[in-house]
């Protein structure tokens, strides 16, 4: 059944139909939102969170032919299935297992007959330890000096989640310790950082499953060779996040820690893993990290354990694939009304893009549907002066505004127009939504908004680490929840092996230049050696 | 004739039944990229900037058609108006001269009988010996400090095109001072940055064209009490950037110094006026900014008089307008191979989305196509690890790739895998578009690449100013070529003023709220009333 095409879904033709009617006039937000019962009927809290989503295009009939969608394709049974062991990474024959990371849960979680349970918790407590003992200064560099600097070597997966938690939580960050994010292999994003650390301070954090990856190595051979040049013993000054016996994980090159990640822990949902764990535990703290870990589990168990109808990250999805597929969007802003969270459009970016950006089904055979969106976002009320002109007169695209009810740094409390800077940014956070979905008639053709743009609010009551936590849950739980709905795989990425597999051909001729410099590339197509001339030359 | 509907004009119709022969199978990119010639024929250098456009699905008739189109359009002619003064922004009977503020030239340029180029060039003194004096230490915070913080308060086109630059030319960065962005109202954006400055040598650059905007005047607010607070007298740690009678250019209120700006430069356009000119200059010395000036005003030249078939932006422009109507991609990417390009993305997000996102022509007219894009974009290689598996396998965006032939930080030349930090980075930069375009045959669906996924790429020599400067008229060239194309009007916003009516109404129940306790909000909409009971009560 599950494997049939979802346009032959009866429930599918339904919301079909149905998308029809939702697009006639006197369906317009500004006629729906005329019911006073709106957000009541159309909202939920759960996990500390709240998910108002009475702004959608959606009435009750819409949302009880989605949950039917739901329940047609198994989406909860699929999420109990992952959270639970299963293989529900089919192509790559592994678990999903970003869940277990968080569980402080005595349950055990059998893969290939093994309780993985035990290895996650050895790895959560050698976190503790190594970033208590840095913090105490019985760990230092190698001259001796406490840590001052952290430097995550890192790329995709292996650093956007990471920076945005950093980001999020950096009023936590009260240990005298920096974190820099060394992720392109861009020479300037070395350069940057090199001018801004102390090299007898500074921890290198490499994260890399296979510890192959061209960006990561290439950055660690840079970092690795400056720490010598500055006659320091890079043993001391290195830790690794990698898989067990890769190449970073080989006492022939011994480092100061090495932390496991393991097959069932993919990138993009490895922030609660050692991934995330040993960088943001050195930045602001093992118990600030538990912290973090404990509101990403509730708001898992939320997600296992709710029925559809109060399940956030579920409804969640289930509007998405209602905007994407019946109703035209292709494209989702992420607003959040908070300036620390400014990473976290750029973090769901990939997750759900790399997960859900796919044409086929998990069983191989193409979607007969577009699923993924493209996610973008900027932090409001910066947004609101620079792309909303078009959010409200161009083409429209769904939001996710997102608000925090208690702001840090409550001394700042001078009033500008009889408010203080919080309650101005509210005041923006409420009007928004309103103006995109009521609009306005004016007889000016410029100064009339057609409105009926949807969007969700989405509140947490502050930048606490488990608030943290919940968020990025709730984005990883809707992400897959959509992958399940439309049958993908969200855990594989085979869309990225092309380009690398055309860079190593491109990689070895550079090389063989740099050996033999009477090497020519007249063997490589005529534009592939007119940017390889370009290069060698240094000259337009 | 350039208010006749678009579809109506025969090229555009041409341009419809020529898109159904470019969507068959044969005009596949692989197979249009077999011809020995394509990157010849379909690239152009201009103004120091390459630009090549052979991975777009356009031919020989596509390219004379979309020619033709811009003809029809007299888009050339349009720019050549607009810089010459003409009042292009007719929906606010203005001119729109960003131009003449990086003009060297000996010309008046006349605007309501007035040479404006007299005071454009006085700000621009101005500003070098405001500068100069700083830097020499002349100029010194109330204790006789030197100032070694600038904080930019000013958000959206005060804010975004100053944090681009800065970005691209912090190796410029050598007077021992610091920038800092203060736009966002949210108290997160100013607690963080109260942590980074010391406020003895911290000037304050205040930019606002009105002095109204709410945002920047309660950040206004939260820097003097601020200031007042440590004992330093405000008037001589601020500056003003505003329009001549602003209340920040108010002798009652005394500031260090007030710069003018004028009503023909709007925000998204007004980097190199005095908008960017104070803070840039203070950052990266007068001289630098002035090389970006003349940067920009080469490719202004080159936009100005070039032939169709050589103008670089209005090249752009028309592939733009061909992706987006023809073909109906409706997002494009914007990755800069170069870590310090970082900020291209959200500068030209505002740019081209406040500019473009209309939905009238600029007589009012309903436009009877879709105008404007979503733009978005990261770095590479970052982005390649984030949202390209999408780009690859998912649904298709254009993209805009950016490459530096020569990087700084050359002192950094260990090699991994052969190959450097910059060539690895090349190698990718090289085989992304191609990987795109080509695609790759498999049997297996998961491993199959489409192809036929359409990009350009632009090549600068390095980052110094003028080729920063280069880049950012190049953008702004393309986009109001597109705007001409249109027929929109590209220097207006009236989409933004409905949001900021609703706020003012939100704003004052809060103030209410503030003054008397037992204010209630019963009055509001069920929606509002319930935001409004959260904020004050501080739970969800």
């Amino acid at each position: 059944m599950n494997n049939q095409k979802l346009t032959k879904f009866p429930v599918w033709k339904k919301l079909t139909h149905h998308a029809d009617m939702m697009h006639q006039p006197e369906m317009h937000l500004k006629n729906l939102l005329k019911d006073n019962k709106r957000l009541n009927n159309f909202s939920n809290k759960g996990s500390n969170i709240f998910f108002d989503y009475s702004r959608h295009r959606v009435n009750k009939m819409t949302m009880d032919l989605l949950f039917e969608l739901a329940e047609n394709r198994k989406a909860i049974e699929l999420f109990n299935a992952m959270t639970k062991g299963e293989k529900v990474n089919n192509t790559e024959n592994r678990a999903a297992l970003h869940t277990a990371t968080r569980s402080f849960s005595s349950d055990s979680i059998i893969v290939d007959d093994i309780n993985i349970m035990l290895e996650t918790r050895e790895v959560r407590n050698k976190i503790k330890t190594f970033a208590t003992k840095v913090h105490s200064g019985e760990i230092t560099g190698s001259t001796g000096k406490r840590f001052k600097h952290i430097v995550v070597i890192g790329i995709g997966g292996s650093y956007l989640g990471s920076e945005f938690v950093a980001h999020s939580l950096k009023a936590n960050a009260d240990r005298n310790i920096k974190i820099h994010f060394l992720a392109n292999v861009d020479i300037h994003n070395f350069g940057a950082i090199i001018t801004e650390i102390e090299p007898e301070t500074t921890l290198w954090v490499v994260i890399s499953k296979t510890y192959t990856t061209a960006e990561t190595m290439a950055n660690v051979k840079q970092a690795t060779v400056f720490m010598e040049g500055k006659g320091l013993d890079p043993s001391k000054h290195f830790v690794t996040v990698t898989s067990k016996n890769s190449p970073g994980d080989d006492p022939a090159s011994p480092v100061l820690e090495t932390f496991h990640m393991f097959d069932y822990i993919g990138g993009r949902y490895s922030v609660t893993s050692a991934v995330g764990g040993v960088p943001l535990s050195l930045y602001i703290g093992y118990e600030n990290f538990e912290e973090f870990l404990k509101g990403a589990e509730e708001m898992d168990l939320h997600a296992n354990n709710s029925p559809p109808e109060q399940n956030l990250p579920l409804i969640a999805a289930l509007i998405s694939i209602w905007n994407n597929n019946f109703l035209g969007y292709q494209a989702q802003g992420i607003i959040p009304y908070a300036t620390p969270l400014s990473k976290l459009a750029p973090h769901v970016q990939q997750l759900y893009m790399e997960s859900n950006g796919k044409s086929v089904t998990k069983t191989g055979e193409e979607l007969d549907v577009s699923s993924g969106l493209i996610i973008f976002g900027e932090p409001g009320t910066n947004a609101q002066h620079s792309f909303f002109q078009l959010a409200h007169q161009g083409r429209s695209f769904p939001i996710d505004f997102i608000g925090v009810v208690n702001p840090q740094y409550k001394e700042y409390k001078s009033k500008s127009k009889g408010v203080t800077n919080h309650q101005e940014l509210w005041a923006n956070l409420i009007s928004q939504p309103s103006a995109l979905a009521i609009g306005k008639d004016d007889p000016k053709k410029a100064k009339y908004f057609s409105g009926n743009r949807p969007s969700s609010t989405i509140l947490i009551e502050d930048l606490s680490p488990a608030n943290i936590g919940r968020l990025l849950s709730f984005y990883e739980a809707r992400t897959v929840f959509e992958a399940f709905i439309w049958g993908i795989n969200p855990f594989d990425q085979f869309g990225v092996e092309l380009g690398k597999v055309l860079a190593t051909d491109i990689r070895n001729e550079i090389s063989e230049k740099n050996n033999k410099n009477n090497h020519n590339f007249d063997k490589n197509d005529p534009i592939t050696k007119f940017y390889l001339d370009t290069l060698f030359s240094g000259k337009l």
